[in-house]
């Protein structure tokens, strides 16, 4: 099915977005290819002058049977070369004499050719004029969305807890963002519904919903397939967008098993097939979409690593254009290498060999996640004013913790859950360990729009710390955990 | 000489510069490298699941003997091996695993340190206080620039012609660029100076001038050190900052020699020293900075080839401040794999071998430039009505044309000098050449400011062509410059 015309939501569009127009050097750059033409035209420098020749890099190699940390002896068994040359076209590399040259603002096909074929393995696509475009990564994708979508006083939607960052990039361009309630899986349906059906008349509706659906930042929750149906059609009542990051996709690590025995069982069956894998991912936001409302934000900063400084964008054509015409005037593409290695590397290991190396990042998350709440039951204080609800995706545990429970609460902290949180923070620094307060990340809205929902009273004590289980090795997280069961049994005056 | 703070320029910042918070996160970011500090603060994934163990690549061997576009053949007197490990600190080489992690968003501290060495031996700093970041590349840098410190309405100055994507980056953001007039040597600082003493009272005043100051880009006109010493003095006056955008700085390639014989006697003298290289380039906009107001750009786009993605943005510590803020929510910082490989190519190169390159990339425009002019004298029509004015700098040349020497001006296009300019180009594509209509480049002032000076009543029917010279070979060049001077040869009813 393509998208019928009458849905379109370039009225959504920021004045910026409609304003931009496409650089008249756009419309002649096409004739650098065609052999017709001796192109004077842009400069573009002659590649001969580029000073690298080729280029070389070693991976592990599909299925990653000693464990994609497993470093590669350089023999042929467990080894992959990846080499490519300036001038040559060897089967789907990019060539590094186009990949250093400028164009190719969306991305080389070759690598954009591999993520839609990933994308048809990954999602349930419901319309058929979807595309792909290369990003410089979720932090630069959003932080674009919210330029070409939203003005100055412009209001969206995101969970009542988000990365603080997204937030901070919305509140420096005006944008109010209005936080909606979450429990324990995420947002909730019904408290969504809620807030706009009362929507103050006259208000300014939200044009988005920005959301972390699997493992979420900070609160570590993962939504149903359920609840994103849920959450589609009130997008679809109150017409707004969803724009779904997704870094954490690929560590989706299951429900934990404490029983020592099961977990053994487990883990001791064989490794999934690739369908058994593609069945066990959540439903996403992009399968639920048939509207083309929906622009999804992944990553490979999580899956390959952070410095690639490469992601995708997936959405209907229609809503990529103004990310293109936005990234012809900033970043124009990945960096050339990035684009080479990357596709290189994936396009060797094949669509099939990609998921081998997920399924091999998702057995690493299991053991730490595994490892992290095994640790946290040992260690935290035994209280039912700690609580450690066990993330199924994504790196972060969260530790939620009743402030009144400490003994000096109405006293030395006049009752005042932060200041509690702030006593917590610096003693846990203090015992050498890392974690994030929670209210670092809390998306404080304005109050033109209705003000949020609070959460409710027997909450308003609690208060919440971030870990993540990525950072460290399995014995040094196990000793950090110990670091902070500690500070916290101290803090709250418990027997270590 | 330290700035002293009584020179301060925050008064100059957008509304989004002045809300935007630095993120809570990173102000713990810096725990990470705490050797007593178990990190469990953010989500940093592990670099044993980084699937890249190593990176090679080859580039020619200073001095470059045989030229800077010698394929390298392997053998050590010719060939450069750039080797980079994961784990292993190999000089001053970038560890994969640092380059592939988050963080140093203001660049590799290899990198940096290559930069700062490089801009003292380039430019003559007056002040202590400067410092270089990375970017990814001018496009960015500038459209970044323009979000740091302008808001919708404010007015900057630009070039009469200037960059398309430039131009509409500022139009798209709202902000209204005056144009500067302009002769065959640049900015005319007298004109500046009567435009800027003239400007109506209570109009917003220009924050800034925009400007490419080496091989304009579209008029190929560089500015000399006594004009810019002259310019600088007025953005004292009217206290605005200069943003220098120089991609084509080191493309300088000296005056034209038209008498063949001088020009192989220049062209047989032996190599210049890095000294007589340094002395004959032109003093910067940087050179002149006394207070800190300049915000030089600087690629490697035109140096080492576009799609590193990479350049870096010299300021003040204060200036470069906002930069950093607004690169954690958006870039973060050029690719890791960039960064490896041009710190690792610079850094083996040396300071000295880079300039080697440089001379040597001059060495090939320079015969890149005389080979294009003594076309265009064999091939453009013999009239008054088409001049060329040899470029001392850069990828561009222009051919300026009087539209009413056309036969048919008065009638077929009612003496619209545009309408010639558009049947010329559909003439010349269709003869197998592309050079582009300087229209496309003009910078339309809005009215709001006063208006901008037209240019003199006797240049009125004056057009012109952008072409350049970077990006064929030769042999293609000459007959794309053929096929182009028939075109106009046709067009304006000359014997073939």
């Amino acid at each position: 099915m393509t998208l019928p015309e009458s849905l379109d939501f370039s009225h959504l569009y920021s004045n910026e977005t409609k304003a931009r127009k496409p650089s008249p050097l756009k419309t002649c750059i096409h004739l650098f290819q065609d052999p017709n033409i001796i192109f004077l035209g842009g400069g573009l420098p002659l590649s001969d002058y580029f000073p690298w020749d080729n280029l070389t890099a070693q991976s592990p190699l599909p299925p990653f049977q000693k464990g994609i940390g497993a470093v590669p002896s350089g023999s042929k068994e467990d080894t992959l070369n990846i080499h490519v040359k300036k001038n040559e076209k060897n089967g789907n590399d990019i060539p590094l004499a186009r990949a250093l040259q400028y164009g190719f603002t969306p991305g080389q096909p070759e690598m954009l050719s591999f993520l839609r074929e990933h994308t048809q393995k990954i999602h349930d696509m419901k319309y058929a004029d979807w595309d792909v475009i290369a990003s410089t990564g979720n932090t630069n994708a959003w932080e674009s969305t919210l330029r070409i979508f939203c003005n100055r006083g412009d209001v969206i939607l995101a969970e009542e807890y988000s990365f603080s960052s997204s937030l901070a990039a919305a509140e420096a361009q005006g944008v109010i963002t209005v936080p909606v309630p979450v429990d324990s899986f995420g947002i909730v349906p019904e408290k969504l519904e809620e807030l706009l059906d009362s929507w103050t008349e006259g208000a300014p509706k939200p044009k988005l919903l920005y959301t972390i659906p699997t493992g979420q930042n900070p609160t570590g929750t993962s939504l149903s397939s359920e609840r994103k149906e849920a959450i589609y059609r009130i997008a679809q009542k109150h017409n707004f967008l969803i724009v779904e990051d997704e870094p954490y996709y690929f560590l989706q690590v299951g429900d934990y098993v404490p029983d020592l025995k099961k977990r053994e069982e487990i883990n001791s069956a064989p490794r999934p097939t690739h369908q058994e894998f593609l069945d066990s991912l959540v439903k996403t936001f992009l399968s639920c979409d048939t509207d083309g409302r929906v622009v999804r934000l992944d990553s490979f900063s999580k899956v390959l690593a952070p410095g690639t400084r490469m992601g995708w964008i997936t959405a209907s054509k229609k809503l990529l254009r103004p990310y293109v015409s936005l990234h012809e005037m900033t970043i124009q593409a990945p960096a050339g290498f990035t684009q080479v290695l990357v596709s290189g590397t994936l396009n060797r290991w094949g669509q099939e060999g990609y998921l081998d190396w997920l399924i091999g990042l998702r057995h690493e998350y299991v053991a730490k996640r595994d490892h992290t709440i095994d640790s946290l039951s040992k260690y935290l204080p035994q209280s039912d004013a700690f609580k450690v609800l066990p993330p199924v995706a994504g790196m972060f545990f969260t530790i939620d913790i009743d402030a009144s429970a400490h003994p000096d609460f109405k006293t030395k902290f006049d009752s005042d859950p932060a200041k509690v949180e702030a006593a917590i923070y610096e003693r846990v620094i203090k015992s050498g360990v890392l974690v994030v307060p929670g209210s670092w990340f809390k998306t404080v809205g304005d109050t033109v729009p209705p003000q949020p929902k609070t959460s409710d009273n027997a909450k308003k004590n609690e208060i919440f710390f971030r870990g993540t289980y990525a950072a460290v090795a399995p014995e040094k997280l196990e000793a950090g955990l110990k670091r902070l069961g500690d500070a916290l049994k101290e803090e709250f005056g418990f027997a270590a």
